[in-house]
């Protein structure tokens, strides 16, 4: 048997074992499948000195390899990480379940009752780079939300991801759960995420987590529909009905609270009629935090120590201490350079007017419109989810962090008493 | 010029008419949009003459190239059809508008307010083949869902759809809106459609609505997402718990009311325990109306005249006055012959058991799933929506009939009062 033969060999039985059980879980009860999440979380507590074991080898031969202290930072494992592990699996039992809602069902003229049914959407695929912990939480979010999924983690934490999910089979098969519910693949393959995504007949949806690359890879491969996130280049605009006090501390929260997440601000824009009274005292407090400054010619004039910035500044994620800054003559242009040169991601207004406020936030496009508020706010817990995913950047089906809703679809659910159609 | 650049710069110049002014409707009042509607019903009455003329051209054509009888059927516009196309107008504008609507807005602990609100797509391109109607029912739905649209009809409907583009584009003009709200191809090149649906910069959902190859077509070469009608192969279950007058009104009806629909029912699952009650008089009525009978064994036992039932005969969407039958022991091998060669479109079970009904509403996985009702009820307008723009069989975005919230999705809006992240 050649390579490709088994690892087609492999990649099918998986396939096939996760369709014919996200039937059965589908139907599961609440009840059972969190029972399974708090058996899964006391087995990782019972076993963190295994964890932290088979961790080693991987941070052992991460180091050979070379990884960055920044990727072996994200690929280590201390008992407070799998204890954390284990309370974000309690976290999502703890969450209501969205499979089995009924909405909207009301009664047609016909007689029948039309509604729309809460369902999962059956079989997930999720690939993701080096944090071990998302192994526990993907396979938690998808369980409790009714789907069977198939997990790819990075091939520097395969050890890790295997102990971890031994628990996972564990904690599955104390509940009464099919260890085909979650299955972890065991092998780093490429070709098996090349061949996975060409299989709808087994997989409803993709959920690639990590650098670009991999994102863009899989999009252009897959025959399955991918909820992805791509870039985060988020604005915050300060309006000329702004107020100052304000808009400094959200400008500055957005972009210095954390720098390396996919909400914080890249650019930020402001009206001319307030960029002096907004720009000499929030550049100085960036400067001082070590913010590195791009502006066009007009912050220039105003500001010192700014380079100027390039189009290639507006299309930028730096996902670090550098920002781009553009004065603009007010709304309009505002929502005209977001539109260009945005991606559709965390965009927001620092306004006291209401008019402008709703035009802006009708029409921006992105996944988040936010007034008055930090764009760091973008994420699943702050916006009461109760649990994350992702963050999504697609239009259709779900925009933004994704919770376990974002996991499930609607069915219409019809009922009768013997109904016929005239 | 090069053929093929010539048709690469028309549709690039649509597809940027289209995105720019789509962030224009996107907010365009509710009213304005209404008006439109109402102009477009009006000038449609008053041009019947000039419709019905250049309809006739393309009769004309259409009966040379040897077009069938029903073909020419679905081509042919008299007053009646013309009236009917703007009373569906002013239809759409009398439904609510979903562009705006904010759910689920709530307070945060850290003050901010979160919520969603539905916005439309953006950019929808519709490929429909040889009804006009379609032209301004189509144009009609993505106008008052806030959408730009590209419509793109059958080449044998190409005078009858620009005679209607024209009162679109004077109803357009009279209410403010640009005429590059809704643009009608006025080419029925391919290479046009293969160009336009590689193009996520302009186009944000396609909708293919035709026959099976179209649809194969377009999903296989668009790089955007499909919103797509395949197969239905429905299904009506009698259960062993049924009630038989209502089992036999329910499966007669789904069968034979229209043949042609996709919510005709294709496949009879009948238990065991009931054949003798169900089958004899029920295959009576169908045998009398003209109804094929293909049947497993255990049914031609007990009927005449039935042929015996092959793997194809439960894998065909026959839209036509043949029936497959097949006797099973009970729901569990009902549900899996669903799974197994069902279409997830719509499928019933007739049964007075309600853990029955409710094992089979969860179990089975199709865009509408039944209790004790026809089939051939899976319609937008016999669920309400006011409207359809056709029926979906994706699992993702919307499945079942698509109407006005369908063409639209939603965002986060968050709302603070200079709110920064901890």
């Amino acid at each position: 048997m050649t390579h490709i033969d088994s690892i087609s060999e492999y990649v099918h039985t998986c396939g096939k074992h996760a369709r014919r059980i996200s039937r059965v879980l589908s139907c599961a009860k609440t009840a059972q499948k969190n029972q399974a999440l708090e058996n899964i979380a006391s087995h990782l507590e019972s076993q963190i000195q295994k964890i932290i074991h088979a961790n080693g080898q991987d941070l052992q031969s991460g180091k050979q390899k070379g990884l960055s202290e920044a990727l072996l930072d994200r690929l280590e494992l201390d008992s407070n990480r799998i204890m954390s592990m284990a309370s974000g699996l309690r976290d999502i039992a703890a969450l209501p379940d969205p499979v089995g809602q009924i909405s909207g069902l009301q009664q047609r003229p016909s007689g029948i009752r039309v509604g729309k049914m809460r369902v999962p959407i059956g079989v997930i695929f999720i690939i993701y780079e080096s944090r071990p912990n998302v192994t526990a939480d993907a396979a938690a979010l998808c369980l409790k939300s009714g789907n069977a999924v198939i997990l790819r983690g990075g091939s520097e934490a395969i050890n890790s991801n295997l102990a971890i999910a031994e628990s996972i089979q564990y904690g599955l098969k104390q509940a009464g759960l099919s260890e085909h519910v979650i299955q972890v693949l065991n092998t780093t393959d490429r070709d098996a995420v090349g061949q996975l995504v060409k299989l709808p007949e087994y997989i409803d949806v993709v959920i690639p987590r990590g650098g670009r690359s991999l994102i863009e890879r899989i999009s252009a491969d897959s025959d399955v529909p991918v909820i992805k996130h791509l870039d985060g280049i988020c604005h915050v605009y300060i309006d000329d009905d702004a107020d100052i006090d304000k808009a400094i501390a959200v400008a500055y929260n957005a972009k210095t609270r954390r720098y390396g997440i996919c909400g914080a601000m890249e650019t930020l824009l402001v009206a001319a009629s307030v960029v002096e009274q907004v720009l000499p005292e929030l550049c100085r407090q960036y400067q001082q935090k070590g913010v590195e400054l791009r502006g066009c010619e007009k912050t220039r004039k105003l500001i010192d120590n700014v380079v100027l910035a390039t189009d290639s500044d507006w299309a930028s994620e730096y996902l670090a201490p550098i920002l781009s800054i553009k004065v603009v003559a007010g709304l309009d242009e505002a929502i005209e350079h977001i539109s260009k040169w945005g991606s559709a991601h965390t965009d927001s207004i620092i306004t006291e007017n209401i008019s402008n406020a709703d035009k802006f936030v009708s029409q921006v496009d992105s996944s988040s419109v936010m007034v008055n508020a930090s764009t760091q706010f973008a994420d699943g817990f702050e916006y009461g989810l109760g649990a994350e995913i992702g963050i999504s950047t697609n239009k259709l089906h779900v925009r933004g962090p994704v919770g376990l809703e974002g996991l499930t679809t609607e069915k219409f659910v019809v009922y009768g008493d013997g109904s016929v159609r005239d």
